[in-house]
């Protein structure tokens, strides 16, 4: 761990005190998210400007000491902060605070929208938050960056179209090819679970022991309801989750707290040395190293793991004692149910197969936005006809469509891409983990190799370590051919 | 309103800045109480800590400019960021941080010491807070303050041991002998709605009816339940109440969240253009003027009006078909019963003639604690004889007694004065007041005469404004011998 050294126990302490404003913040949104009144909002945004500009300041005058340490923890502390400061002095206090209070109002809209199911309402916050993202990706932008490239290194430090756009290219083919065949093989294998009646606590109550088993330590976390689903860490000792409401289907609620208590495990499993190092979103050493290695760990446990015939197998008993509408259906019926795969019109409710296709849609649309080459107003339309396109389907209305992700209203521009990385690592780490189903030795699997390092060691360093290699696609697309092999032999 | 002056406008800038950090620690303050897990905790102490840290800077460099304005606005603007800089400059940032951080962790070693009725769990974070507050208070007092003083100022800015040993000392003789006289007449007559089972949801829902009755915008905030009842304000729009539960007596909870509405009233009917101006606690223009004014005013509605015959005459017959328990109950009985005058164990449930003598436990007991005359160890002890010498009574377990109230946690020596002196006020004011049984009209009346003006005036000048004289307790006097002679004539 961290040295004796003065100058490193120096910049720890300020570390720990910008942490402290990132976890403030980050209260702030939660429960703008899931307590907040309605008419609170506007002065909440300009809260959360106010925190944003704070938290900018401290940055800018953060003094990083020469440090001639070979302690990995030393250099990786200054390597992040040095970085923080970095991006911090490129961008003026006022522009960070424009983005924060933009990005609180346009999640504010998009709910509403969503709710009434009407784009239109959240245009004009959408174009504003865009237009000031862009504005900070100029900034941001290296020389051999474009403005979307910045825009990636925000949520998985180091990534580039280029990159993304060689991986999924060579992946759509074969996941249209995959996701046609397997289209009538499992057709209408759900019909027996949906559309009945789920009470919703004893969702929530289920779900919950499901993330108990996996390991999500609730005195140091909790779950609560949200329009979107997602995990926010305050601290190692506060990493709370949300779900979202489905009384129809069993499935939503139940997937979203898995994969949300992947992300969660993450976040409890980071060395508690390296607690109050979290530090903006994504930066310091606390936390997770990047997006796609983050969601790495919600898709294992959510697909590999959670959509498993040997993990329901623990647990479909008791998932059918607490569900009446679930007694005359067989583990075999269950386990084809959540394995359907059909084109569908939600990504975070999408098939293992179809999922990639999902994220291609929001990437390209994304990149052309940023590019300058999309509009706004446009959106639906354009959204629509890529589902038609890729997945041979239309949305109803906009919350089944382009609203459908709260991801564009926070300014999350260049997020998504990580899913369907993260989807393809979670492949290639399973191939080496331990052959059990004992749910305790995996987590404690993940959290040695994984989990406690935090930011220490980049993605590439770390799948290297582990995998020997760094990402590989074929991983993702061999499990998937064995698996559907396997489940409809 | 503020004038145009551009000093006032950069003024009014940076107060708005202060403002919002205050809020986000409210919001980190409401959090630790209302849902924050409980491993969260040290953590959050730390990010209160900081948060506080920044604040306290934030103060001491705030640039004061002279203004030569005979607008009552700037003029309050001046002083009240005159007064919160020149606080904050005489203590240094390390004891304020630590003055937070204990605090944070004081609350909960608090709550968990109640929990387990065992007041050793909490006392060597009370002697903490106890020893930093003391510390606090002696940097912060005037020559002619005492350290109690300097605590009472915090809360009621100006007031002084002495008044309140003026106030008390005449008012304790006149409560004893009115309790003695009346616990006769009223002996019982609540038995008939006590140790029932009353629904714990249902008992929100109605109190939340009454609420909206009142006045209370529930789009500008919310109900939670939580360990101690209270109000907290992030902005106007967003003020949120929280009661307790208990399943067995339907009197708590109820008059509990009209005693928060009470003050939420306040707080989301002070003019919109002052908000963003709540600075620290108590502090800025927005809120309340101090915490007397403030409890007048929960005190006014959870007593004078929700005790009265006329108020549950509109609203008993909708809560008689909520709880099956009270069926048999007559308007009269529940009157009698929300009315009985009896020595108890717990202030926030005590009738209206004994309540004076629980404050003058508490405020006796906190003077020596500060004048150093009794041990954080012996409070249990005194506690106990105070009860038995002033109710006639004592407690079973730490829990009913010494741990009941949650404000000695919080580092709130100075407070508790504030509900007798509230109490007192809300009678003089109540004597003002149109006689109409309209709620609407009485909130308004409120609204008008004291909500709106924040803290532009001080406490004794909008009560000679109002009442055309500073504090009289003689209508309080007035008010308890009329009600009860009316009550059991």
């Amino acid at each position: 761990m961290f040295s004796k050294d003065k100058n490193i126990q120096r910049l720890l302490e300020t570390a720990h005190g910008l942490s402290d404003i990132s976890s403030a913040s980050a209260v702030l949104a939660w429960d703008q998210e899931v307590y907040m009144p309605i008419k609170g909002g506007p002065a909440r945004a300009k809260q959360m400007a106010t925190m944003a500009g704070m938290f900018h300041n401290n940055l800018i005058n953060l003094q990083i000491p020469n440090v001639k340490s070979k302690n990995i923890y030393d250099l990786a502390l200054v390597r992040e902060m040095k970085k923080l400061k970095a991006k911090a002095t490129k961008i003026p206090e006022k522009l960070i605070k424009e983005i924060s209070e933009a990005a609180s109002l346009a999640q504010q809209s998009w709910q509403l929208a969503k709710q009434k199911k009407n784009f239109g309402l959240f245009a004009t916050s959408l174009e504003k938050i865009l237009k000031l993202k862009i504005q900070a990706a100029k900034l941001l932008k290296t020389k051999h960056q474009s403005i979307y490239d910045a825009m990636l290194d925000e949520f998985e430090p180091g990534l580039t179209e280029k990159q993304v756009d060689y991986v999924f290219l060579a992946l759509k083919p074969k996941l249209i090819k995959l996701a046609k065949k397997l289209k009538f093989l499992t057709l209408n294998a759900d019909k027996n679970i949906v559309n009945k009646k789920y009470d919703l606590i004893t969702q929530c109550k289920f779900g919950l022991k499901i993330a108990s088993a996996m390991g999500y330590d609730q005195e140091a976390g909790r779950l609560d309801t949200s329009a979107h689903p997602f995990t926010i860490t305050f601290s190692n000792c506060d990493v709370r989750i949300t779900t979202w409401k489905n009384k129809k289907d069993i499935r939503p609620s139940l997937f979203a707290i898995i994969h949300e208590s992947g992300h969660a495990l993450y976040e409890q499993g980071v060395d508690p040395r390296l607690d109050r190092l979290q530090i903006g979103e994504g930066g310091g050493l606390g936390g997770g190293i990047g997006m796609a290695m983050h969601e790495s760990q919600s898709r294992l446990w959510e697909n590999i793991i959670g959509r498993s015939e040997w993990f329901w197998q623990k647990y479909f008993s008791s998932l059918k004692s607490q569900f009446p509408n679930l007694k005359k259906i067989s583990l075999k019926q269950f386990i084809k149910a959540i394995n359907v795969v059909k084109p569908s019109l939600v990504r975070v409710e999408a098939d293992e197969v179809t999922y990639g296709l999902h994220i291609m849609i929001r990437y390209e649309i994304e990149k052309d936005l940023v590019a300058g080459k999309t509009k706004v107003r446009d959106l639906p339309k354009i959204w629509n006809a890529k589902y038609k396109e890729y997945l041979g389907m239309t949305p109803k209305n906009d919350a089944k469509g382009v609203l459908q992700d709260i991801h564009w209203s926070h300014g999350a521009f260049g997020y998504f891409p990580t899913y369907l990385l993260g989807t393809l690592i979670s492949a290639q780490l399973w191939k080496k983990m331990p052959k059990t189903t004992d749910l305790r030795v995996l987590r404690e699997w993940l959290r040695k190799n994984i989990h406690q390092f935090g930011r220490i060691y980049t993605t590439d360093e770390l799948l290297k370590k582990i995998t020997g290699e760094t990402l590989n696609p074929k991983y993702f697309l061999e499990y998937l051919e064995q698996k559907f092999q396997r489940l409809y032999r």
